[in-house]
């Protein structure tokens, strides 16, 4: 009797693919590996010193209570603060609309605890961010996937998939993962009059939304939806629950996010996540808070925008140098990735393999959708984490496998 | 259409009850209460120096890898350390045997997604740990409750409750949360072995297993099952999934436990994780490590040891001063509970709002049990959080309040 276990595990872990890709992309640890498949912020940038001294000042001030049990919603003048914040891109959050979360991940996590049903459908961009995918998955989803262009989330095609009757939407509206690509303002703001029309609520993530490099700030969705309500009485009410996180402002190593939501659903996410891990961190957020404070956060975002601003252009520089004519890409205006299409009938898992040989690695397309077999011409490029000389000898090896592909599949097509 | 949001949310959140034990709780927060309701460590034995030279080890030389994000797994040095000193105890785990957690409630998160299907049935001791009962709660599970005594669960009743056809069972073998009971070694032997017979899995928690201020240490379940099965290769098999934690040892606010599992089962977690949180914070694991290092961490437990054992005995000693000859309780060898049992007919629920006008309080038993309206004569109490004369204090108060309820309680039956 006994083992194996194999046998007793639940219906859920069925859809936990273990990934080829994963397996890949464990060869791109070495260190020859130029890698432009990570999320990873570039390390350089971490404000080091800054921490050392906030470690310094919470551990010597509030030692005892840095180190103990703590309140599931979180560090209150931590939330008070990420309030304030939002309060400057017109989000009218009090710190009840505000639960801390072990990294904007968890949060995926008790949002789709909370409203996915087995079977419920989930409307989604395609592509859309993978982690939200495992998340979600968890929780045995039906997907109904929104094709994207370069003005975001086809908001053309919205009116159809809602009435699949989709239970929410996961939208990424700026400078999305994995395409890079924003949501205008004229989609936004189709995109919250259907999501009211439908009572369809919105899962509104925006891990990057402060990392843009040029163009405007357009208002968020949770923004737009309250004008859309005409409610001027704080955030009581609502279609749309945001997302954020200090992983690509401070440190992703910390896993400190938030969600801002109506208090009825905060009460609800509260206990969900009493269940899942008591709280996060108390340590990790009076640190963060003591970092973060003072307005250090904003000027270290400005430096943040400066390096990764600079890393983008000079990766589609590269990307213009290097790459044949038949290969395009999105030109974001924010965030940490790229999107690029190769020709009708190229195959970018076994482009993976052949990039790896030329020591540069991707994440290829297909992981971002949430059916087998779609984004099969496509992959994904990070550009925050490798320096520029980097990023141009990476893009220079990766050129010679995407022109190796394009020639072996002409000779096919011939 | 839109709001409000509660028709939207899953079947699982009905379960997660609004507790009114907890609104009453929250009265406890004023400082002339002395509380006993809280599983919270003694704050002044908090190594707190101890931390800081840690974080300014780990940021000086390790900054950039601290604040990054990291694997799924853990720290690799952490995991290596935890195995070695598991050892000690006769579990043969490796480093690939661990997987590192979010707190051990995590872990209960993870393994509830790993295992329950909505409807399926967990066998659990009756009382048991209330994090374990909200874990599982969110997945649906029909419970099996097998009720404990002075020696722990009641394996005499145990044939019956596994022919229910459990998908396993959680038992925490060692000073027991709320009960303060330790399993004896025959009935952690015959558990095993009907654990094997009826293929029905345990999953171990052990939180306080270090924490021993009289008596031998007896071995871990996942010790026996290995034993049981005549397995000597390594833990690579096995029914046993064993759950630890640095929070009674080190810090609760690190929220940092451990998974020790088949690696079978370790890979499915894996994947779980990831979905859940990407990882545990990189920085809160290397400070843990940084911390618990070169024996650090063996020669602490010894203070903690002396100071909770010290104040267990102050509670013992008030108990039997101070409360009425028709109470009983527990007497825990270890950890950080013990459970009283008024008489027949007595209401905690009741007992805690005179408490609470006493300045005292405690949690009330039916908290611990996974049906309504159990355990109504009993409460827990915590002894590592108070000080001896804070212990003094409370016990006297809620004396009090004991003697009223069975006073009242007598002329009603009168």
């Amino acid at each position: 009797m006994g083992t194996p276990w194999s046998h007793r595990f639940a219906y859920r872990t069925g859809v936990v693919k273990s990934s080829a890709i994963r397996e890949l992309l464990k060869l791109t640890q070495r260190p020859e590996v130029i890698s432009f498949a990570g999320g990873l912020p570039a390390p350089d940038v971490f404000p080091v010193a800054r921490f050392q001294e906030a470690c310094r000042q919470v551990l010597e001030q509030h030692g005892s209570q840095a180190l103990q049990y703590s309140t599931t919603e979180g560090f209150l003048p931590l939330r008070e603060m990420i309030a304030k914040n939002l309060q400057r891109y017109g989000i009218l959050a009090t710190p009840d609309n505000v639960l801390l979360t072990s990294g904007s991940q968890q949060a995926l996590d008790l949002i789709a605890k909370l409203l996915i049903n087995r079977g419920d459908r989930v409307l989604v961009e395609a592509p859309t961010y993978l982690g939200a995918l495992q998340a979600f998955n968890v929780f045995g989803p039906d997907y109904v996937p929104v094709p994207t262009d370069d003005d975001g989330l086809r908001t053309d095609m919205l009116e159809d998939a809602l009435r699949a009757g989709p239970k929410f939407m996961y939208i990424l509206p700026n400078f999305q993962n994995p395409s890079g690509v924003t949501l205008s303002l004229q989609r936004r703001e189709e995109l919250v009059y259907l999501s009211d029309k439908y009572g369809v609520p919105i899962v509104e993530d925006d891990p990057y939304g402060q990392l843009r490099y040029e163009g405007q700030h357009l208002p968020p969705l949770v923004v737009l939806d309250r004008e859309n309500l005409r409610r001027d009485e704080g955030y009581t009410l609502g279609n749309v629950i945001y997302l954020s996180t200090f992983s690509k402002t401070l440190a992703p190593g910390l896993r400190l996010g938030w969600i801002v939501a109506p208090q009825e659903v905060v009460a609800k996410l509260v206990q969900l996540k009493q269940g899942a891990d008591l709280h996060t961190s108390t340590f990790v957020q009076m640190v963060a808070y003591e970092v973060a404070q003072d307005g250090f956060i904003d000027e270290h975002v400005k430096l943040i925008r400066q390096v990764y601003g600079e890393r983008r252009d000079v990766m589609l520089e590269a990307l213009e140098k290097f790459f044949p004519h038949e290969v395009t890409w999105t030109r974001p205006h924010g965030g940490l990735f790229l999107w690029v299409t190769m020709p009708e009938g190229a195959d970018c898992d076994e482009l993976l393999k052949e990039a790896i040989r030329q020591d540069v690695a991707f994440v290829p397309g297909n992981c971002f959708f949430p059916k087998e077999g779609e984004g099969l011409r496509n992959f994904r490029l990070n550009f925050s984490n490798a320096t520029t000389e980097q990023i141009r000898e990476g893009i220079r090896r990766l050129s010679i496998a995407v022109k190796a592909q394009i020639e072996r599949h002409l000779l096919v097509m011939a």
